[in-house]
């Protein structure tokens, strides 16, 4: 199947793309340059892509996510530390940007003639991240579908690890070769990975719970 | 309740506005310019909002839609003449364009707080636009729900055209005193309103439906 796979620089969508390339669907990806601080993750596309074996755009929405301020992720607040699933991080979270990207990822299917779109969410992040639950994927899928009625074949929307945890994507990575070391998870966008950032914490813990070797350089 | 309007400049979005600031609704307008080609529509929102007494923002998209090309309303086709309905109007169709502007409502809704956001879709689309039905605003409404579920009311979609024509919204707006002749409607973006596109034939037909004298300066 041809799929329009929204992809971020970070290990999640990363993974979840080698796995959906492995399962024999094509993809071409799609990065949103929200204005996030950890840019870092959007400029580790080009090679992720490369190494797939994909094609990808990087699309600007800049404009878009200066009306949602608030977030650490793009505003001048600080980032939090501890552990990501902590209630502190709720500052993390842009108002809706799973469904705005889901929904100009299908756009760009429609318009390319792909069948659907692939995310990277995962079960992990269902307590702090509403749109990450499978109950918002299915819906999302049925809204599309009604979307573009009569222009599109029934869209599907694969997320390989929507039941699965950050260690379950870490521990797959590995069996396809997913090149997890060029990938961007923190928060603070330094010249290595903070180590100390929720989304560092995160990626260590998935690492070692799943029992591979970390190829992360951390400060 | 406060809502987040999706606001284009054309005719159907300003009158669903007015009706909604009539039942008691305080709106703040949103703009999107996605690169159409009769930025003229756009260019009225100021004074539309101005007469409206609300405020308004028009975000940029044209990044976005620069990855969904084809579209007759942003792409360098030629605009069918005709009425609109007709099968050759399909060109105009932007893939998932209503989704992702309500997406990104949503997204700016509840970063101030709001309780919903207003659409100017109507019944006389159905027949071309699947993301003008009932059953499209309904999904909708559902998926954005549980797309921010925990950080905000339970949204609520208006759309109070939305089984109505666009006669209907001519005699509604003349009821109300909306400022129909700052709108504009026209596909071809010169100094008056051509006549003769497909939108411009449709807003005629609406005014003589509706027995109100057209406003509108035609070619």
């Amino acid at each position: 199947m041809r799929l329009v796979m929204v992809m971020s620089g970070g290990l999640d969508s990363t993974v979840a793309a080698s796995a959906l390339i492995h399962a024999g669907h094509v993809l071409t990806g799609l990065g949103f340059d929200y204005g996030q601080r950890h840019r870092r993750e959007l400029d580790g596309l080009p090679a992720i892509w490369e190494r797939l074996g994909m094609q990808g755009r990087v699309t600007d929405l800049r404009g878009v996510t200066s009306l949602l301020g608030g977030s650490s992720l793009t505003a001048d607040i600080d980032v939090p530390h501890g552990h990501y699933a902590e209630e502190a991080m709720r500052v993390t979270v842009v108002p809706n940007r799973n469904m705005i990207m889901a929904a100009i990822a299908w756009g760009f299917a429609v318009a390319q003639k792909a069948e659907g779109i692939g995310l990277g969410v995962h079960g992990g992040d269902h307590f702090i991240y509403p749109d990450c639950r499978p109950e918002f994927v299915e819906a999302l899928e049925k809204t599309l579908a009604l979307a573009t009625d009569g222009y599109s074949a029934k869209p599907v929307v694969l997320a390989p690890f929507l039941r699965g945890s950050k260690a379950d994507i870490v521990k797959r990575g590995a069996e396809l070769g997913a090149p997890m070391e060029l990938t961007w998870t923190c928060y603070e966008g330094g010249e290595v990975h903070c180590g100390k950032c929720g989304a560092c914490v995160e990626r260590r813990e998935a690492f070692q719970l799943a029992g591979v070797p970390d190829p992360t350089v951390y400060h």
